[in-house]
């Protein structure tokens, strides 16, 4: 049986630094690996897998040798122009681009909601964004056990979502206040430190955000509720890393606290911290470096039928991309060896 | 003539100094005033109206000299001793902590909301909390002109609102995270810096935190609407000052955004700053240091007939405190000064 090849497209970056951290807790050292980059990065070595793999250039014949895998994070244009010649190469692309996530032939996946849609692949499947990872995650036993009649998101997002450049603005935000410096922000519209910024990505014609709006039409696209309302509102925080979220939901069937504390607790790829009188809750500093998602403050919601709020934090960079990629990943490498082609 | 004497109560805290900046601001210099507070910070000087003010101990007999306002900062179980005290003496009594909000007997007054409750004090008149302040000032035109069927709050709260210890614990996060130090948090029940702490105040039996309820059972009393449908998530994030809001609200009648943004253009205390477009919108940052409630993202929510999603900021220490009792105060004021008492 040869060993399955997997292309890690984007390897440089803060996600795709991620990947490779993830690749190598979940023990997927068997597999053979090529690093691949923009011209730029090209030659930089990576630490991986206990040895230094150097990165390759990203061109058009970089996937004809042939991978079963191809790890995509290297922004949309990159995807949209890459993902279709590593797909017809006869690699599965799993991309963390916005790209293709809401093209009707490229299924969204998240491993604990929707394993199945892998299946209805012709070569690129997409990982959602990051921001509607976690909150699925906590809401897809809620609609398969009471159906959802309506979400109301608020996003508290860290600033690794935006890559090192956010991140960096922060740093510089924090050496600024002991300084007294002012550093003019690289990446965000304004000064991140000791700031909320009601911004994330570009606003669109009807007034909210195109990540508002990948929180609305992802939901939808993996929940397979075409029609189901939702609202939200995403705000960058200054918080280096792991995106909380405040989620209030209303079903559509009653429901006790203690059954949806119960089926949680049961769920897939949720760890319930739901004791706030113990002060146990949620947290993004200790969401962080993990991949499951925390659930906790699950309240009734007395202003409306049906109706709960929760408060849901997960490592956006862990679960909300590299590893959520790389469970799929896992999917698909089981139904090779399966199919006996790997 | 007389002078129209005025005490502050709790002068050296966070918000009684901002009590002082604001009088000063507001240009009251014409009042006689005095200054006290605790045992342990009597004799203490603040430099107020261009002079230094000997600081007193509050004490049963402080009030004894006859005062027309005492402005309260001390907390709850301060304002429960001496604010009747006060008012048995004959001043009116405006008091910042949550005691007698709720008391069916206290007026609680946003004056841009509803300034004629005034008029039902029998001698405390309560300030409510700086969350509910904000976003008051924003929902009341909608409450007046549309009728509100249902609110949903998500805070983003600064960490002035917890006084100083919060604020001295976001500075030791700040320098922890330069120098690698582990400074434990005094004030928050965990380290705020990098992270948001979806626990204000208390936890009640039905897992909303008092935070929470101020928010809910405030809003409802200022807007004179016992049973308005409303649910509240309360966090605290790693900003130093002011308070942003996200706000879901439903409305009893359609509307349009036009007339929407016309009616709050045009309300007392309200600065309309909603062109997203051009990176127009409300920042906790701007919001520092004024006294109005910067109000924007206005957009129509679809998930749900008439509502409309907001973001809104204000000074948690100002607006949010201080300069709404000392605009209670002026009213208060003017009404002796039209009645020939002061």
């Amino acid at each position: 049986m040869r060993r399955a090849k997997i292309a890690v497209v984007g390897a440089t970056g803060m996600v795709g630094r991620a990947f490779l951290r993830v690749l190598e807790e979940y023990g997927m050292q068997q597999y053979s690996y090529t690093l691949f980059a923009s011209a730029k990065s090209a030659g930089e070595k990576l630490r991986f897998l206990g040895r230094d793999f150097e990165v390759r250039e990203l061109r058009e014949d970089s996937f004809s040798e042939g991978f079963d895998i191809a790890l995509f994070s290297a922004g949309a244009s990159v995807s949209e122009r890459f993902a279709p010649i590593a797909a017809g190469s006869g690699a599965v692309v799993i991309d963390n681009s916005s790209r293709w996530r809401m093209d009707p032939e490229v299924p969204l996946v998240v491993p604990e909601v929707n394993p199945g849609d892998i299946e209805l692949s012709r070569g690129i499947i997409a990982n959602p964004n990051c921001s509607t990872i976690q909150a699925v995650v906590a809401l897809a036993p809620l609609q398969r056990e009471y159906g959802i009649e309506r979400i109301v998101y608020t996003t508290f997002q860290a600033v690794s979502g935006a890559g090192r450049g956010g991140w960096e603005d922060l740093e510089a935000g924090v050496r600024d206040h002991l300084s007294g410096g002012h550093t003019p922000p690289k990446k965000f519209s304004q000064g991140i430190f000791g700031n909320c910024i009601p911004q994330i990505d570009l606003f669109q014609p009807d007034g909210y955000t195109k990540e508002e709006h990948k929180l609305m039409d992802e939901t939808r696209k993996i929940l397979h509720a075409p029609d189901m309302a939702i609202t939200a509102t995403a705000v960058r925080v200054p918080v280096f890393n792991s995106h909380s979220e405040a989620i209030n939901v209303e079903l559509k069937k009653d429901f006790s606290l203690e059954d949806i504390r119960r089926l949680l607790a049961e769920s897939p790829g949720i760890e319930l911290l739901d004791q706030p009188e113990n002060g146990v809750y949620p947290l993004a500093r200790e969401a962080t470096g993990q991949d499951l998602v925390l659930v906790g403050r699950l309240r009734r919601d007395p202003s409306r039928e049906n109706s709960l709020d929760m408060w849901v934090c997960a490592d956006n960079i862990r679960k909300g991309a590299a590893a959520n990629a790389v469970q799929i990943a896992e999917i698909i490498l089981k139904n090779l060896r399966e199919a006996g082609r790997a």
